[in-house]
């Protein structure tokens, strides 16, 4: 792509272009070791351009944190018209083949809650968590008191995923469809415990 | 302390107290925010002495974390001489009083995987992880097989003791306990479904 063709972006369209720069270089190298030069040249704009969209490195890197968890919202969500225990069977499994095919960027850019999104309001982490947690508490028609449990269940996803797909491939592929039956049945199961539900509907 | 005092530190206690020092400063500013000299006044020694001990601020701040995992291990342990589900019990319930009596520092040097820690060998979380599983595989004698949903227990432990402590302090006294027997039983019932071990012993 020319300089001509880059200079035609909308505002939208280069900061979708250099959001995506950081998706990428953010796996390899933690924030503090990039510099907003390095991260201007991969983009193939000026550092002056960089600073147009994005004032400081930190505000830079809280875009690229707040997109990656858009991309797993989008990843993980079950099909349209697919409800109930069916679209949390959906959410599991395609939330482990998301953490399978891109572990170090779920861990660099979702998981690795970083100094800098710890505390920032879209921590991909926290998005992540509660969508997954709220659709299953609506796909479930499960009682608000199950809230917490639901979200604990969503820590305890992930941590199967993560240790899943740390697997040689053959046990991985082998194991997958068992895992997405336990993690729905282990939903179903904290959510029952008192003393977040004392009875399911 | 005067200088005479703290230049007859045997280098072990030096260390520990350059240690304790990040203990404290790291919860209150991330480590990319804090120079070496900032550290060295705030532990009343030279720049150069702190080199001499940690040669980088990496080396620095892996040590500080490592330090808040053994802190975390030595305070959930359970008492000397008590076993099986009981010995779950009080490490559950110690885990919760860690988090909420600490909150901060613990998403600060134990949760919050920073970017120096994620990649080391004595990452807090995975070490706390580790302890707080096997233990509790060892005194419910559980299988092999129980291994990986004894870990993501913990990480549904953790998440339930971050949400717990974030409540209002009469909802935390009055939930306290429940919360104990809830993740006991929660245990209970992660490793008893398929198909990490079809059948508990």
């Amino acid at each position: 792509m020319g300089t001509a063709a880059r200079v035609r972006m909308t505002p939208d369209e280069r900061r979708r272009q250099l959001v995506g720069v950081g998706l990428r270089m953010f796996v390899e190298r933690p924030v503090g070791d990039l510099s907003v030069d390095e991260v201007a040249a991969a983009a193939g704009v000026s550092r002056g351009l960089l600073f147009h969209y994005f004032p400081t490195k930190s505000d830079y890197h809280r875009a690229v944190v707040a997109a990656a968890g858009r991309r797993v919202r989008r990843n993980v969500a079950p099909d349209e018209g697919v409800h109930g225990e069916e679209a949390v069977r959906q959410v599991v499994g395609r939330f482990l083949d998301q953490v399978e095919r891109r572990r170090e960027w779920y861990v660099a850019l979702v998981r690795g809650r970083t100094e800098l999104s710890r505390a920032a309001p879209d921590d991909p982490m926290e998005t992540v968590t509660t969508f997954v947690a709220d659709l299953a508490r609506r796909e479930l028609d499960l009682p608000a008191a199950a809230a917490p449990a639901a979200r604990g269940w969503v820590a305890y996803l992930e941590d199967r995923a993560l240790q899943w797909s740390a697997l040689p491939p053959a046990e991985r592929a082998e194991g997958r469809d068992a895992l997405v039956e336990h993690c729905v049945a282990a939903l179903r199961a904290l959510v029952t415990l008192t003393p977040d539900a004392p009875a399911t509907p």
